[in-house]
């Protein structure tokens, strides 16, 4: 059955990324090898790790003041990587928007002194709240943001003013619309997005924040070693990468992350218009800080919400539920996402509506 | 071309995982989507994850008293994980019989009172210390060891008789030869030799000694968080479980453990024996103590060994060149690498000495 995936995450992969991957799954450019198989030292395989860092760079516009490391164990290792890595004076200032924002603050604490900046948790996270409006202490390492809030289906149209260094988890937005990397002094995100597939973490990280972890800083979760040895100090998940590596050139082939943003706001707005012309479908988010790439809504009541789950799935409309804090359902639009996917999914709301009517 | 892929790991994977990864690589199970991309959360996926955890039970014979987790980091990550987590007394002894044994004492020594118990590295790790004669301190938490010592071909065949709790870093042995996991307390691994693609470390641990991590283990090292969310915690590196799965399968279809001893040591006994007789090339590993899954030779001189990995490779023999700590060649034969491999190699040692005659 023809399928359309809305998972958060993993989430649906660029089919031409995917065909490309099936065609060269047993001979990997004949070199006789799987690219599941091949040493992490061969020439082969280095010529895919270098490749999908370039390319990264390009997309982003990454410059030399920066590392883009390839790291596992996901967003949630970087929670106490980050304060690991980056507390030097020992503060730093966090901004709550979602549930992973939450997470981010609470593992912190254990590392520093830990301030909550502000938070949107007294509306459920339907909000980002006024960055203008927050006063962050002096004499802090960093502030932390997430930029898109995939639970709750925020993100950040403006980023805070600091004084000092930017943090930003990404995992939900990295490459979905053109962002300034010079705005952040680092940036990370799990692949399983908009990236590739899960099992890799990237970290974009300013040169010279590297070089004070705190001396209970795990080895592995240290970004100057990785750094020093180019993602890798040990095996590093090849396969992620090179699966990120054909994402990239996609999203290059599409004309880069400028082109990529048009088609995300034009996909985001047909579901938008359509919930917000409808008195049967909810978004609950304020509207200028809606995401692009995930919309959660419901319908009147939850029995229904759950029978919109069922038959859409049974429709090949997949990985519709809400996460367990909202409900209802969520669509995620990642940047794989086809405009037809989401046509598909707003011809089978109209659809369902009359139908509970 | 065919080639036989010699590497250390990444290494070599079942070529009928591989077939039928790639059959299924854009619709697992008539799901409509590649196990890439799908949710951890769907039913789909949940149904490879504890296949393949208890394909792994059944294969290895662990019983309920052993979580199996699936994490991320690679056994570099346990290197520190397993200090983080076990030392309540603050206090373990390592047996050092190679380099990443090595590394295992090293990062240890971060987080309390360890001690080399024994060492080989005297005569360049080429054996292994009688662990009869090893007297290990009283009041310690754990003893650790490495069992196959990959860039030096050795093994252990006797383990040693401890007071106390037996971790062992089994990464490039793991599934190779029947063991008795009941001898052990925690065995970890790195999935990319026997398992899996890279990204996935497999940890079996009694249940009983995860309760009392030190407090500065990182949640995200934590047996327990895990161990509670049967490794869905955070998103698992889905793929390389997946593709473990379907090593396990074959595993399993090979008759087990027990057949694929038998086939692994008929290979390595090929090998060994005919390098044995042979006065080109040389091993220098101790015969009792010798690894079946890595086998290290030279010939007579550097500039040989340098030409012999060339020509191996233009012959389709990759991935040959020994570690630099040890020079020369290595084959590694794990057991995804058929009988018709090292047939394959020992045909080239044999034309390639006479050449150089």
């Amino acid at each position: 059955m023809k399928v359309y995936n809305f998972s958060a995450g993993p989430s649906t992969l660029p089919r031409q990324a995917l065909e490309q991957a099936q065609k060269d799954f047993l001979d990997y450019n004949g070199s006789g090898m799987s690219v599941a198989e091949m040493s992490h030292r061969s020439k082969v395989y280095e010529e895919i790790h270098n490749e999908a860092i370039s390319l990264l760079r390009e997309l982003m516009g990454i410059n030399d003041d920066y590392y883009v490391l390839f790291l596992q164990g996901g967003a949630s290792t970087q929670f106490e990587a980050v304060p690991l890595n980056l507390l030097v004076k020992g503060r730093a200032d966090y901004i709550v928007t979602g549930n992973f924002a939450k997470k981010a603050y609470k593992e912190a604490k254990k590392y520093g002194d830990i301030a909550l900046a502000a938070s949107s948790e007294d509306k459920n996270f339907t909000y980002i709240p006024d960055v203008d409006k927050i006063e962050f202490r002096d004499d802090i390492d960093y502030v932390h943001i997430t930029t898109n809030n995939t639970i709750f289906g925020t993100k950040y149209n403006k980023l805070p003013k600091v004084k000092t260094s930017l943090v930003a988890d990404m995992s939900s937005n990295i490459l979905s619309e053109v962002m300034d990397v010079n705005a952040f002094d680092l940036i990370y995100a799990g692949a399983q997005k908009n990236i590739g597939p899960a099992g890799l973490t990237v970290v974009i990280v300013k040169k010279e924040l590297v070089n004070n972890p705190m001396p209970i800083c795990p080895t592995m979760l240290r970004y100057a070693i990785q750094a020093e040895n180019n993602s890798l100090y040990n095996t590093p998940p090849c396969f992620s990468i090179y699966m990120s590596m054909l994402t990239f050139r996609w999203i290059k082939s599409m004309g880069g992350v400028k082109e990529i943003q048009k088609i995300n706001e034009y996909k985001a707005g047909l579901l938008y218009d359509f919930i917000d012309n409808s008195d049967f479908y909810v978004n609950p988010v304020a509207a200028e800080d809606r995401s692009i790439m995930n919309v959660p809504f419901v319908t009147p009541d939850k029995d229904t919400d759950a029978l919109f789950v069922k038959e859409a799935a049974a429709n090949g409309l997949v990985s519709l539920k809400g996460h367990r804090l909202v409900g209802g359902m969520r669509a995620s639009i990642y940047n794989a996402m086809p405009v037809e996917g989401v046509k598909a999914l707003i011809d089978f709301m109209k659809k369902f509506e009359k139908q509970q009517r």
